[in-house]
């Protein structure tokens, strides 16, 4: 028996992971015999200051994932427990089953400000419980993704590898993180378990403690060149100059090693990393690559490679793991519309756009973005591409939907083809990208 | 059969949520008949700029589990589908057991740069395999623990309150985050599922949305008051003090109704707590407290009490949930010891102190904290309260060593009662709390 908690849960005991007013609204509902269709609409008000855009990601995951959300009998006992629900009410819960619809942004989507991500329509007791685990969910995918793709952008093609699973928040975040970076673009994943699930490539080097495990460098290279052709050697334990020449001398001295790749990992990386390509090229040895990493973040990357610096790869953990120039972002899961009358709040700085929506997305000739327009979902706008996609129809996952979101890697390297200029920049600013509304939606407003 | 992948991570799976080359650099050491032991040591080289101390939280949870890490069939077959490991070392795998020490700070011990959060002494091919997960492992608790003692700190005995599941990174975050809240002393969590796992009373309130659904406000509120007696009203949807005057107007019509609280969430909040908490006293309702949440960080709730605004709890969410402003701590887990000798690494700006390791820490008269000694673990300093203790022996949880961890949250609140001056301030900058390292480790180095 352990002494500690288990970091699994459930699928039986996910239901739980709800904020308590979710269940007690849930309950007050239920009560009063409220079961008129609601929308929800899930939305940011603002986007990060170091963000143009962001990579709506996760929700076709997290709505099939709520489809199939039930209450077990261990989630049913914990909450009989609490004393805060009648017996009567958990047994309805117990049969509670989400029968309603979720439109999405197809997975890898770029999002901006007041745009949905996602709209449930349910009875207001289905669409209303599944809130804080649908923003939980989508959060993580979203956030990480949209600082991934940056790291893409900034290094021009090549190949970016995760190293960030020490610097993630936890289990779920390191598996379900890989899925986010797959649809970024990232190249390959340090992260076994994360990479096995989500079909990203696995990569791997080697730690300083091999090397200091081993009487010289020089010995630590020769035995793990030897067990793994074609490897990555890490050379900065000592000396980042004296590691490639010891690189260089085994290779001089066993030819029948292979080595791919050298990895720098602290100092002045542009200084060394030239006068390693120079050390490297002048033995002969101008198809071993160099990766960095230390502290990397898109600014660095695209300062190296402005600056001509040759590095082939980069590996980035620390800025990427919890995105940490933005680590979160300000989602709402907003009541839109109930009983067919659409709904709206008050509050200073917290107003939200009212029913049911559509998100149209505009090109000009050449196939650039030219600009978005949020109307009714209801609303023929005769120009722009609809982009939101009902992911689940009656409860069911729709195959059309989910398709979709099979082709998030795809989606997003497509996309990034069709940037106006502005949202190509990595600086902070606006990217001037014109969001408007429709006239049928600005008249609800 | 569901489209998308699952959330949950089995125990048989654990294993693999690890860097590559952790598994290579394991497999390499076996190979090369390589199994003296050796010591590893988790730390941070600095603190965030805007922490003055991090507490130490998750390191007894993580030793715990990863000594009972085992590679499962699945795992095994995982590994051999990537090519990568030899059929031998994949049976020996199967067989790996965590058979070493593991020395750790007691759960909730406030901790600074270069001092041991936990150190590993075993095989070198056990204590390699552990650096991914507990880094992860350890990391998410005490970047949220030491976010969350902030807020208690600024709160000055006022209830402070987890809102923040909605922002947290994914479902293990959100879980195993209540256990971080509850060790730094919040009062409660809206989070049920965390709550309930790890035994911090649940709090909840209402949305909008439920505000919304109804005819009007006072509609609302009637009817909520009537399902969960003593609640807390959420009274900013329209207008913040015309909700209060509801509030007193359903209760003074159905005095037999009971209000708690009313919630701000928007607006100016201080204006609006004075202005709500006359109208309150004004009507005789001198008991419903004041709960304000919306943005709030430890400086706005320092803020807020500063002015005297007659606040009575804080609810927490966004700033909270990801720890937004140090959403990551640059924890390194570094071979300090191989085969008896101590080992260490020179890398520019990334250099580390060799050796196993104790840390002593030293009180003045009143019990104050005065100061830290970073020694060598077998030195005898003489003076000072040796902080490591031995978690895991010989891969078996110590009961002396977890004991403590059970008194995580008492131990918080008893260290902020000997805090020097300067660990009590919530602006950045530097503590000025001496670390020094002992003669004989100051030898070593």
């Amino acid at each position: 028996m352990p002494m500690t908690a288990p970091l699994t849960v459930e699928d039986d005991e996910l239901a739980l992971l709800t904020d308590l007013y979710q269940l007690t609204m849930t309950q007050a509902y239920w009560r009063e015999g409220m079961d008129d269709w609601a929308t929800f609409s899930l939305f940011f008000r603002r986007l990060p200051a170091e963000r143009r855009f962001m990579l709506a990601c996760g929700q076709q995951h997290a709505a099939e994932l709520v489809s199939r959300l039930r209450f077990g009998e261990r989630a049913i006992a914990r909450l009989a427990e609490t004393g805060r629900f009648d017996d009567a009410f958990l047994d309805w819960l117990t049969n509670w089953r989400f029968e309603g619809d979720i439109w999405t942004l197809p997975e890898g989507t770029p999002v901006f400000a007041d745009e949905p991500l996602l709209e449930v329509d349910a009875p207001i007791a289905q669409a209303q419980l599944l809130e804080s685990l649908l923003m939980n969910l989508v959060q993580l995918e979203t956030v990480l993704a949209s600082k991934a793709v940056r790291l893409v952008m900034a290094a021009r093609g090549r190949p970016v590898v995760d190293f960030g699973l020490r610097r993630m928040h936890g289990v779920d975040a390191a598996v379900r993180g890989v899925r986010a970076y797959r649809t970024a673009g990232l190249a390959g994943t340090s992260n076994v378990l994360g990479g096995l699930r989500h079909d990203l490539p696995l990569n791997g080097t080697m730690a300083h403690s091999y090397i200091l495990a081993h009487d010289s460098e020089r010995e630590a290279f020769r035995a793990f060149a030897r067990h793994m052709p074609d490897t990555t050697l890490l050379v900065d334990t000592h000396d980042t100059l004296s590691g490639v020449r010891n690189v260089i001398g085994l290779l001089r001295d066993e030819p029948e090693l292979s080595i791919g790749a050298i990895r720098l990992d602290s100092g002045h990386l542009a200084e060394l990393a030239r006068d390693a390509r120079r050390l490297l090229d002048d033995a002969g040895l101008g198809d071993v690559k160099i990766v960095a990493s230390s502290g990397l973040d898109e600014h660095a990357i695209d300062a190296l490679l402005t600056a001509g610096v040759p590095i082939d790869a980069f590996g980035v953990g620390t800025q990427l793991g919890a995105s940490a120039d933005a680590p979160v972002i300000d989602l709402s899961y907003k009541l839109v519309e109930y009983a067919g009358e659409p709904r709206v709040k008050h509050s200073p700085g917290k107003a939200n756009l009212p029913g049911r929506k559509q998100v149209y997305r505009h090109v000009d000739d050449a196939g650039r973005f030219t600009g978005d327009t949020i109307a009714r979902r209801d609303e023929q706008l005769g120009h722009g591409s609809p982009l939101l996609v009902r992911s689940v129809s009656r409860g069911q996952p729709a195959p059309d939907g989910m398709a979709l979101a099979a082709s998030a890697r795809e989606r997003v390297m497509e996309a990034r083809g069709r940037f106006p200029e502005p949202l190509t920049r990595l600086e902070p600013g606006t990217s001037d990208y014109p969001v408007t509304l429709s006239e049928g939606l600005a008249a609800w407003r």
